[in-house]
């Protein structure tokens, strides 16, 4: 009989995440019943609200059952079909967890496009982290041409891509990233106007040297002293998307020092969750797709291969492993 | 000749302020120059934003000069004119500072209606204060029917005009106050549902008590302890407008000390200052204006007699020694 290897949560992390939490499952593969569909999955997409849901602690993820097969989006293939909406054949995209075979009834998936636009940045840039680059920076940041827009993680799935638009929108924008490499790919390929490393000894000088005319909005994925260093360089009138606080997911919580600085600045901070926002996707994913599709959307990966690299490609990328996107090939 | 008696801020206070900070001046009462208009003040505003022009840490008001006659609002009579838009025996309102007479070219003077509404509401519920609650409640906050809204400091200029205004789109109101007097005016007199007293040992019970179905908006004048109290218990997508952290203008500041509540509530706080928004007077004003002159918003004040009493009652708005509108009357 051919088995469906599978990847289940075999214990909740005290504090960080090990792969020792996880362990592997094998299942037959599923048959489709009436209505349902089968997808042979062939990239998992690794992303950092996927740590929330290891805890049990009050988020806006429910959290992942112990013993359940790992929850996460995926892409694929349609190798068997009950369901009208679909065919064998088509490429789809939903959340098919972290195994090799996705039984389904069809709720929360989608046919693609794979022929121009690579079945993987389903995922990405034309996925949910597209998505919530730009609602973050449309419905929140709205840059006006000429503002400056500050971006955390900036080498990463969502930031990447909020920079990129940012700038078509006419925004000076300033990455945060870790390391000289992917500070370069910011500037140099991402086409941001500047890149300061958070890993630099001289930080906060070299932010401040990179904002000569300080912050209008800040797109937050990451959290932390960064962050901090920032809340300095604000403008009045400064609005703050939250998108993550990755560095705060597995150490000290993130606090704001002084709360004062929304009446000195005026500030507005927001929080959101993409999932809270279904109506924009469309919208959004065109225009993203678009942009990619003409190639004026440019965006990076970082592919672990086989189901068994899964656990450890979380644990990277929740300490900056990854180079943009982080997936697991499994086809 | 006839002189105006003044108060000068002497010195900046190094922590909290006193009345040994101001000390008393004359000068002779002015004379209309060409365009000019003389007013004789009847009432001087206390507002906790004067606190921070007493510093000179950067803030969003400039700071108040040493040695000149300490910056206010104020509402009085025109007792001489040589400005068209003026004639003697207009009741006006502007910021003429802490002394009996005024001179002005009329910039930022408005002549007031002060039959149907009292002159000094000019200072509260009709002017400065009842604009700020009307901003911060329907720009920021905008309430739903049925939401609940909290606000602190309720019993104030600005707090009790939220709370009716809110109370008026159909919310549940919930206010924060210093002690059972306050407390009971809030509910018996300004038709708040609940209100909680800060003071009180059992504070954080009495929070979760008054709030069964959370909060939905927070109107925020006062910050420290209860501020971290209605973090606990806000809704997804709840929305807080900073206004004032009057706790912490003399005192630690208040931290926010987790910021993930953006993202497991995605909630959203913006500061706010209402003179950034002078397109919206006079909308807020009619509507307000027109509430009080018909009787459907309350207020309450404090009046302190004379120049002298100004510095004093500073300090005791910024400790809670007000109860609702804080004033000095001069004539």
């Amino acid at each position: 009989m051919a088995m469906n290897k599978q990847i289940v949560l075999d214990s909740r992390p005290s504090e960080k995440v090990s792969p020792a939490n996880f362990r592997s499952a094998e299942a037959p593969v599923p048959r489709a019943g009436e209505g349902e569909i089968v997808v042979r999955q062939h990239y998992l997409s690794l992303d950092p609200y996927m740590r929330g849901r290891l805890s049990d602690a009050k988020s806006y993820a429910k959290p992942q059952e112990i013993g359940a097969v790992m929850g996460g989006g995926a892409v694929g293939e349609v190798v068997e079909s009950k369901n009208a909406k679909f065919k064998p054949g088509d490429f789809v995209v939903g959340m098919g967890g972290w195994q090799q075979f996705a039984l389904s009834d069809g709720a929360g998936w989608n046919v693609v496009d794979a022929k121009s636009i690579p079945l993987s940045a389903y995922l990405g840039v034309v996925g949910m982290p597209g998505v919530t680059a730009w609602y973050g920076l449309n419905e929140i940041i709205a840059p006006k041409p000429g503002e400056t827009v500050l971006v955390s993680a900036a080498s990463g799935a969502v930031g990447g891509v909020v920079g990129q638009l940012a700038k078509l929108k006419g925004a000076k924008v300033v990455g945060v990233a870790g390391g000289a490499e992917k500070c370069g790919y910011v500037t140099g390929q991402l086409g941001f106007d500047a890149c300061v490393d958070h890993k630099s000894a001289r930080f906060a000088e070299e932010m401040k040297a990179a904002l000569p005319d300080g912050i209008d909005g800040v797109f937050e994925n990451v959290g932390g002293e960064p962050f901090l260093q920032a809340l300095r360089r604000l403008n009045d009138f400064a609005r703050i998307a939250i998108c993550g606080l990755i560095a705060s997911y597995e150490a000290a919580p993130t606090a704001l020092p002084d709360m004062r600085i929304f009446l000195v600045r005026r500030i507005r901070i927001e929080g959101f969750i993409v999932s809270d926002h279904l109506k924009i996707w469309p919208k959004a994913l065109a225009e993203v797709g678009g942009l990619v599709a003409s190639g004026k959307l440019k965006y990076r990966e970082t592919v672990r291969e086989g189901l068994d690299a899964a656990p450890q490609a979380l644990v990277d990328l929740l300490h900056g492993g990854n180079f943009g996107k982080m997936l697991v090939k499994l086809v």
